[in-house]
């Protein structure tokens, strides 16, 4: 069975297995695990920050920078598809009792800085004030869209216009880096903080980093812990991570699996696919007058998975773990699973 | 200076006045005010409710109602411009850890049925499940417009299909109602619970006022308290409060006073209007050159308040304290700021 | 029917009653009801602050002092049976996400500078820091006791040597001052902020009284709207509770008649009776072998109301509504009461 | 340097990083990760519960099941020095704006049946309701005093004659089951849910269980999610996790380490210590003149590591980098910085 279900399934690889076994650990909580703190230094550095810090996961990562970054009884400024409202349970009301106003970022999923500035409230007697911007690059909604650097920093300069930090939830931004052929510190040129995740693409078995200004990141430790998020001997898993940063470059494999997929499968009668950016592929069932579900349960009996992304929208994902011919083969799958629709 | 900035700034007269001396009192923390008890029998039976409770401001009504109606972790959907989200703070989730969804609900700010069944989320591990729906009418940020009656049923009927509680802000229910020739309670037919207050149009000096099914009214009692809005001898602003109740077929002077107005307004060179469906007057000051806030500071030099309403939107708002002549003249001061603006 | 189960029960007088007929009113949540800020001013004053707020009840009026004072993320110290944390539904973590730290006061229900030396906690990786102390006077769950202002100076200095701001719920603040024969002002010489009821001993319908510093108070406002307390014509309640301002010496009478009151049933066999400092008579009912809840049934049916405020112990309360033969009458009644439970 | 301040400083030995590069991993949030899936069932069955989630942190599950447990609104009962209200940065209030009352659960942190009654709230119209008892065992902050199962259980079955459900925060439960020769699932017979540390004494180097009802446990894991708990291919650490299971009986060896360290340590002039009842020792300084601090110290100068627990009191717990050897040089050590502080 191919999974091409997310990028988030890739298995580490023996190197990373070594890194687990080898580490030099200490308790983390203390600062002391030698492991976790280079892997901080190095990961700050890929993304020109002065210091960040290793969490469990991407939702993590957000959820301490929203709650770092903003005062009790302000507003979140974001898209009105990013993850960080739509995918992670309502965390920044839930956690950290802030409303959220969100901006029509179109179909890349990035507001203007007109949009942000009319989108900005200065606070008064009836309306919170705006306390932080989040921008998502790649964005996943928008079926891995790499938006370009100039677009983030316009939209993060407005905010700063306006004296509102911004917090880029880049799970993806290596893969937008690479799409657009940039360092990934090009990125987060003008953002405040950045999280991004070791495990999907970088192939990771666990983690994220949030980076920042090293004020920014001491703060963030402190929520962190709250969350529970404070763990011990994380050198085991921040030791495979240090490999992750190492794999930025071998992204471009997956976008290239990913454009060859999209091609094979706009080739099969019915389905309409979105040029891929990234490593998402989109891919439209309507044409062949059966809903997303459907398709992808005949995908699955043919040999390959994926996920259903909207009614008639399946979306398939490329990673480590899938080759070139991974990919044919997963355009065969489908081809044969539009055939047995009918 | 004729005052139009908002039907809030009416005044009791003189029969209130008299029923806030004359009133029978009791602590209505211990539910022993035989006033409020009257004034929330009378409420409840105005709207076609079971019960109701008399609360010191529409916000405190709008947020309890919300807190009552969810649990911990829930979303809420809304229009994107409802005064819930827009002007209360972010209470839903500064006071009760919700997360906000917004639709878009066009220029009447009420959302299709469709809109309800799209936006509407089921629980899942990532998403938080829809918990309540919130309607407003009339819509006080898209100029007080009467949404008719089937389509706040509408939007109900989607909800309660789902499942889904529906709450409707109705501060100025009272003009929509009027508006549409219907008795009020045609305009709550298919709701869960209203707020209405008994300030602004209707001309009580404080309150408003939440009502709802028995169950729901019990549990709101509670959260009241929780919110600071248990108050005792309360008779003594809800003996005006039940005076309040009468003056639901007034609000149609206020109504018409606000047609002449904007009838008068339109014929001033530089000025355009959109026709007001009851009591308030939106004023679009860009045929003029300047902002609204520049206008609205010629008015009040002339001698006629509003509220700016967006960059080049000013907002009159009629009410008990201004009749024919004074819109007349409200509307000769407004036509001699836009002489004074050149 | 004698009425002694709390002074919230006192109904306004005819003054009072004229008083809201008669007061000029404008609109308080555009601050233009001079009623209300006169109110606001003399209410100051008295307290010996730079500004004050008019809040409908006295539970709002700590929950918005909590709220103003802290940041999220915080704890407040309080003393383990204030009003604040046992009789508030836990708003300080309902609306505000403030884990409470409580002291035990000992039988005045006042902290030691000792005890908030060590119950203060600094911020660190592990604990959040404490943000606030609150205090109580007169302290209603121990009986209406009248805290010295030395103690309460001797906290509040302890808990600003730590950099920490002092909060007073002194719902019965006055009754404190009448009972140690200072101006109220002395009592709130060393705190931050200071909450009183114009309800409750000094007779007003409805209201209270949240005063400190000017910029504590524009803060405070804002929270005030949060919290759905901003009111619009409220001169109408302002005005008899500027009237209550003028109640304060008054209240010797209460005290007076609770000490005759206290002395009245001491004699009657099986009571056993709490000297009252203020306006509280505490009765133990374990002398006669029968519960509060039995005593205080027996006496409803002889004459007089109080409430349980253990399983032993009932309350009774003097307020204004209630002279000196009506006391001497209650005590009778009590005796009455007493004999039918054997 | 002997490193005593805290059994989490134990580093994963060499079967335990094997484990980690051996591990069968998958995506443990679409709940495919057969290792966390062997390891969450092996966990529940050591401590007698349907279910179990693997979390990253004790925090983690203690915040996911006191959330998991209550609904909003509701109070938690506590004892006053427990680990969930003293050192989790206020997390109950903070994540889950529940407001805690704590009892004083005396020498040995564990609160009476007697006091549970009394504690327990039912909730009314002033007062939020009890909707959770959490223990804690062993007691941290009491000295990791190893509480018996019978007083587990009668604390437990108070709450649970009043319908409220109970948590264990047995960070060191195997600790105390170790202490009192009973099977680990004896000591949480009676409690609905149960969080302890695969790290600390067990040796792994991330993670703890949260165990209870297999529905409690499928709402647990949304809220691990929420507090972004969900990590990937966690069998890398869920690996040595497993191993950590095998390591209850090892205890014992750091029970009788302490034992020794403990009387040595007496024997030293001007320390008087607690006897220890599982791995942790407190040492009073006042004997010697000095603050605990001081006297740490001057212990890392020689040689050997605590922490600081109170003004005079020093702590320092032994785990499986300790051996015997290792706490009689400890012991030696301690003696060498008593006499330096002469």
């Amino acid at each position: 069975m191919l999974d091409l279900r997310s990028d988030t399934v890739t298995k580490p690889d023996d190197a990373m297995r070594e890194a687990s076994r080898d580490a030099e650990v200490g308790d983390d909580v203390y600062g002391e695990d030698p492991t976790v703190n280079r892997l901080e230094d190095e990961a700050a550095d890929l993304v020109g920050m002065e210091d960040a810090l290793y969490v469990p996961s991407g939702t993590m990562g957000n959820q301490v920078a929203v709650r770092t970054h903003t005062e009790r009884g302000q507003e979140v400024l974001t898209e009105r598809e990013s993850h960080v409202v739509k995918w992670e349970l309502g965390g920044m009301a839930q956690l950290s009792t802030l409303q959220v106003r969100t901006l029509d970022g179109g179909e890349r999923g990035v507001p203007t800085p007109e949009q942000v500035r009319e989108g900005h409230v200065e606070e008064d007697l009836h309306r919170p004030g705006t306390g932080l911007l989040t921008l998502e690059n790649t964005h996943n909604s928008k079926g891995g869209v790499a938006i370009a650097p100039e677009r983030i920093d316009a939209a993060a300069e407005a905010a700063h216009d306006l004296g509102i930090p911004v917090h880029l939830d880049g799970a993806r931004v290596c893969n937008a880096a690479v799409a657009h052929d940039v360092p990934v510190e090009r990125m987060t040129e003008r953002v405040d903080s950045v999280m991004f995740c070791l495990s999907k693409g970088l192939g990771a078995p666990v983690g994220s980093i949030l980076a920042g200004s090293e004020e920014f990141v001491a703060r963030a430790r402190r929520n962190r812990k709250l969350f529970g998020g404070g763990m011990r001997q994380a050198g085991i898993i921040a030791g495979p991570g240090r490999l992750a940063l190492d794999n930025v470059e071998r992204l471009a494999d997956d976008h290239e699996n990913a454009r060859v997929l999209a091609e094979e499968l706009a080739g099969v009668e019915g389905l309409s696919v979105q040029d891929p950016e990234t490593n998402i592929v989109l891919v439209n069932t309507e044409g062949t007058g059966r809903e997303a579900d459907e398709f992808l349960d005949a995908c699955a009996e043919a040999g390959v998975q994926g996920t259903q992304f909207d009614t008639h929208v399946a979306r398939f994902c490329t990673h480590w773990d899938v080759n070139r011919e991974d990919v044919e083969q997963a355009a065969e799958y489908a081809s044969e699973a539009v055939e047995r629709l009918d």
